[in-house]
């Protein structure tokens, strides 16, 4: 990870190697932009069969520029990069994007030219973007490096985005430009064979003009990586993305055309443990880049809303109330207030109905009383320009009440905004943010209320239970490694469970009949008794398991016809059958490059037909084990219902802790499933559980 | 209902009572629109102050214009609008639009106002459109009526608005205006104290130029009525319409502004029941009616996808999928084709990504091999304009494609609309829907697939069941209401459910300890005992229910407890005890206006948790009733799980229709639970019920 972008970003002169006269190719294109787009430095387009390309001289090499090469843009095919990245680094040349594509993407002999350009730049220490990528923008005035093929001209504002498929970039950056919103850096890299978006997104983090960062990627290269860096990003700036590929269609269509390993629960966490706003469509996320950038953070979910028409503010509570956000009613006093300086026909209280007539006086007061208001914690506003208003200075008074309070304001604002152009102007001078629909301003307001839940949640700590016994464990696994065993018995199950302090019911486990009897008496009947062999994994299924057995006699019984059935080798796992309680789910999956995922249900129906199971990336911190448990659909069950006791959060969430802390110091371990626990009030136990390396 | 709305929606000569010469009043913005919007026929200023308003003669009464007037605006205070009512009766007006505000929504007086100049109204014969309301807007260029004081001027297309609430009806004809979208007609009719939102629709539902409908309504004022009619518009246009007042904040704010009987849940039912497709958000009813006004409907929902760009294509398939929609593979037919013609770095299959170097060529041959696949119904296409590529030319390959074919296009266009403006009207000219990004024109495309559903669904048959007993439950009902009571007795309930040939456990009512303890002999141990008697509702709260009792001493004992706890004069109510199954719960509940709403879930924590429970308004067809018991979430219960036997979707659907049978049948049952019934196999029996008047 090296950070320092500032040769891409911030270049003083920039060569384009297969510059071209050709209006319809890339060539010819990204001169055409550095022109248009006004860039500080001088543009040298390489080509050695013409002279001059649109009014610039046109160079044979880049070893003929005669100035300093900053950044080198490189577009010719496949075969000749190498040589033109060498010939760069002998010309001192700082970064390179390499535009052209068949690479890696398309098969061995792509790879090889691409590890073949790489290392030649990695021995003049240059930077690479790309292959098989657009480029770079940094719409600063002092560069104004338009280094890309694309057609959108951002004016300089505070969001920087940062796209690994070129398409969707250019889709948000052309969706602010339409919105009226500025933009600072953009940065699409392909391949990603060098510069990496973890880096991109460090950079932007660093960057003082940045305020809000757009992210968009199908596949992440290192996970730890890009969560700890963006982890500290995000606690400065926010960070938004969309899940892409979060159906199975959708992942399969990434992995193809970006040749990573998208899957989208995993995005999905990735993006969660780094603290990142996720957004399902590219318009919400736009939406609120503009609430973040513009707007202060809220101090919590509270809205205060002031609407100059009907309809709209009861979509606008519909949404606001169905994202979770509060609409507490008015003061007394603030409503004794307002009685005094709204419109007769107004309906004072929250929302604040203005009434279409109101002026500018009118807003000013609502907005005062709603600024000073320490029950609300934002500002919603519904603005329409009736044409029998003096909407203008409604505008100005939306803009100074945002200048002068500490709350957010996010505006509805419904008008033909030509006709009303100067009203418009104002109220983007004044950087309110303005969205067409009620609905879309109530998610961008959410957006501000999300983040601030993100800032403010405490990070929680990662215990280590300094109780457990870690030379049990990797004596167990070292054995069955050896064995190259890859299911592990019950006993090895339960030793290493209870290892780690993992509460499972009275076991033991006996060579014969007659062990397993005095081994039952010893736990106390009822019990279960389980066939354990280390080839038996779905022990059920081949009459393996028999539960609730009650006395001797049972238990001798259905022993004989396990005996009779699987062979007279086997061994004995006897435990305690206990009385059901609330049937809960734990378990750990082993995730290439993310480490283990941990995850959490209620059993039975929850998990196999309603599928509702919350997963978290390990290691698990002591808050998140409690946000998982809370976050289950059915978590009433867990407080108890019908008179049902509920679970004890506390030992639930220590357990999740524990497991967290056993796959992260034994990696090995692939998957590891506590399937059921049973838990009434203080009591959890495993009853079941299962670990495969 | 009188639908012939054509003197307000195709005046031939409009006046306006209250016109001012004041440029920031309603009675000048009036005739600035008429004028502005080029109304076809003469203007009329009213007011006895001046000679001339905005350069036309104005004339002191409606009575003294020359020629013959249409519709007539009133603007000025309420106490003056009967006199002019009355006015414009003797003029010979056809249609009135009552602009001002201040009658029914402000108390007594104002109602007596409306219901004032309403009779005179009537006596007539005018439609009245208002008070408290903007006004009608017709683009025929035969009319060009801007009967309305809103500030968007459409141009002529084939979407017509009808809005209860005239702000949302304007943000909704400025989202058409910015898209570029025209419309046919818009009302909004404020208070509706005479031409309704179903006389509106109807009339909408004939006009042959009107291809899909716009509604937003947060009350109706005769459901039933408009559910009639709705249901005629549907099969022949699509209708679409914004569910407002969802939340119960966002529905107190709809009943405060709007003065109606807001609900969210009975207007979706209201909506399902009329075939009217619903939206959450006003972006995406813009956009499905788009899709709706200028595409085919297809036949099924499979779609085919063309792109040259990779991550748009990876969200639209995350959301087509999300939808419900199918992404089936390429046929070896069309693939072989498309190898053919494609380019050598194209990605032949579905989705199909032509690649961004792809010209009109690649777009033609892709979109004829879709057109032709039989295995696709719609296409679905990602145009992002390359700097690179003859794109004018692409777009007339997808009108052409769209012309040509007869399944429906919906398009991602993704561009700087201005600077490819050539291309942006030849889509437009082909009236392709456009959409700015992936997920917006997925959506759009799932209206489609959704409208299709609606008219292809069949209607269903509401049964008549002709062995059932109206006599016995019009006695049982006689009687309790004679004797005012509200809450049924057990015998009365059960004997209603028998009358209905709804399967109950079978029962028993005795008069004493004796006479009870031979009832359960006769139905066979074991049984449930309760204390029946008219007074008790929550009979378990009052220690009145025993369950499984076993034999006749059990009997005995707790019936001596009931007679203890609760009196000697108690009856008992004595009833087969049945094994547990699948706890269904069946239910209708009367809603004003609407007739009863039945209800159907699972039992237990599937309604009381999870509030999985589903609703529709009676009478319930048969495909309806099969309808509400696939749609629950925990549907995989219904159909067995873990070995468990699942139940009979005949026997429950046939309980649900004789339920809506019965409450239909009398009205007066206000509401009626069976609650649970136990299901497994082909058994099923209500074990409680309860009934309300």
């Amino acid at each position: 990870m090296n950070d320092n972008l500032d040769p891409l970003f911030k270049p003083k002169s920039v060569a384009l190697i297969g510059a071209s006269v050709k209006e319809l190719s890339i060539g010819n294109v990204i001169i055409k932009n550095l022109l248009h787009y006004n860039f500080r430095g001088p543009v040298y387009p390489i080509n050695p069969k013409v002279d001059e390309i649109r009014g610039l001289k046109a160079y044979p090499s880049v070893l003929d520029v005669p100035g300093e090469v900053d950044l080198a843009h490189i577009v010719i095919p496949p075969p000749f990069v190498p040589g033109e990245v060498e010939n760069c680094g002998k010309k001192g040349v700082k970064a390179i994007i390499v535009n052209t594509a068949g690479f890696k993407e398309m098969g061995a002999e792509g790879q090889a030219l691409e590890e073949d350009f790489l290392s030649r730049a990695r021995k003049y220490g240059i930077r690479v973007v790309g292959p098989n990528c657009q480029g770079i923008i940094n719409s600063d005035p002092e560069f104004n490096a338009y280094c890309n093929f694309t057609f959108t001209y951002p004016k300089p504002g505070h969001i920087s985005v940062v796209a690994q498929s070129g398409g969707v970039g250019a889709v948000l950056m052309q969706a602010f430009y339409d919105m009226g919103i500025g933009q600072r850096m953009y940065a699409s890299n392909g391949n990603g064979s060098d510069v990496s978006i973890t880096e991109i997104l460090s950079y932007y983090g660093k960057d003082e003009e940045t305020r809000a960062i757009v992210l968009y990627a199908e596949s992440i290269e290192n996970p730890k990586e890009f969560i700890s860096i963006a982890r500290q990003v995000t606690t400065r700036k926010p960070v938004l993305a969309i899940t892409a590929g979060r159906t199975d269609k959708g992942a399969e269509a990434s992995r193809s055309h970006i040749g990573g390993l998208a899957g989208s629960i995993s995005m999905d966490l990735i993006y969660k443990k780094a603290g990142i706003l996720t957004f399902r469509s590219q318009e919400d996320l736009c939406h609120a880049a503009v609430a973040l950038s513009s707007q202060p953070v809220p101090k919590g979910n509270r809205v205060g809303i002031i609407t100059n028409t009907g309809g709209p503010s009861v979509i606008a509570i519909d949404e606001l109330v169905s994202c979770g956000l509060e609409i507490p009613p008015l003061s007394e006093k603030a409503a004794e207030k307002l009685h005094g300086t709204m419109l007769e026909s107004a309906s004072v209280r929250n929302p604040l109905d203005v009434v279409a007539t109101a002026g500018p006086a009118h807003f000013k007061s609502a907005l005062e009383v709603m600024m000073q208001e320490p029950q609300f914690d934002s500002i919603y506003i519904n603005f329409v320009t009736p044409p029998f208003v003096d909407c203008e200075n409604v505008a100005r008074e939306i803009a100074a009440a945002a200048k002068a309070g500490t709350k957010p304001i996010v505006c509805n604002y419904m008008t033909d905004k030509e006709k009303w152009g100067g009203t418009s102007k104002i109220l983007k001078d004044g950087e309110i943010p303005c969205f067409d629909f009620a609905e879309t301003a109530a998610r961008a307001l959410h957006s501000l209320v999300r983040y601030n839940g993100i800032r403010s949640a405490e990070a929680g700590c990662v215990r280590n239970f300094t109780d457990v016994n870690k030379d049990t464990v990797r004596s167990i696994l070292g054995n069955a490694s050896s064995q190259n065993r890859e299911v592990l018995s019950a006993t090895e199950v339960y030793g290493i469970l209870e290892a780690y302090h993992v509460p499972v019911a009275s076991w033991k486990v006996a060579g014969n009949l007659q062990e397993a009897l005095a081994a039952a008496e010893g736990i106390g009947f009822p019990v279960v008794i389980k066939a354990d062999s280390e080839q038996i994994i779905h022990k059920s299924d081949v009459g393996g398991v028999a539960v609730n057995i009650q006395n001797a006699g049972e238990a001798t019984m259905v022993m004989e016809t396990m005996i009779r059935n699987l062979g007279a080798g086997i061994r004995f796992f006897v435990q305690k059958f206990l009385p059901k309680g609330r049937e809960l789910i734990i378990g750990a999956k082993a995730v290439e490059g993310v480490g283990h995922i941990i995850g959490f249900g209620l059993g039975g129906i929850f998990v196999e037909v309603l599928k509702d199971i919350v997963f978290s990336i390990s290691p698990v911190s002591d808050t998140e084990a409690i946000s998982m448990i809370h976050s289950v659909k059915a978590t009433p069950l867990i407080h108890g219902f019908r008179g049902e006791k509920g679970i004890s959060i506390e030992k639930t969430s220590e357990i999740i802790q524990r497991i967290s802390m056993l796959v992260n110091d034994f990696p090995v371990i692939r998957e590891l499933d506590l399937n059921p626990l049973f838990a009434i009030g203080d009591e959890i136990h495993v009853v079941d559980a299962r670990i495969i390396l």
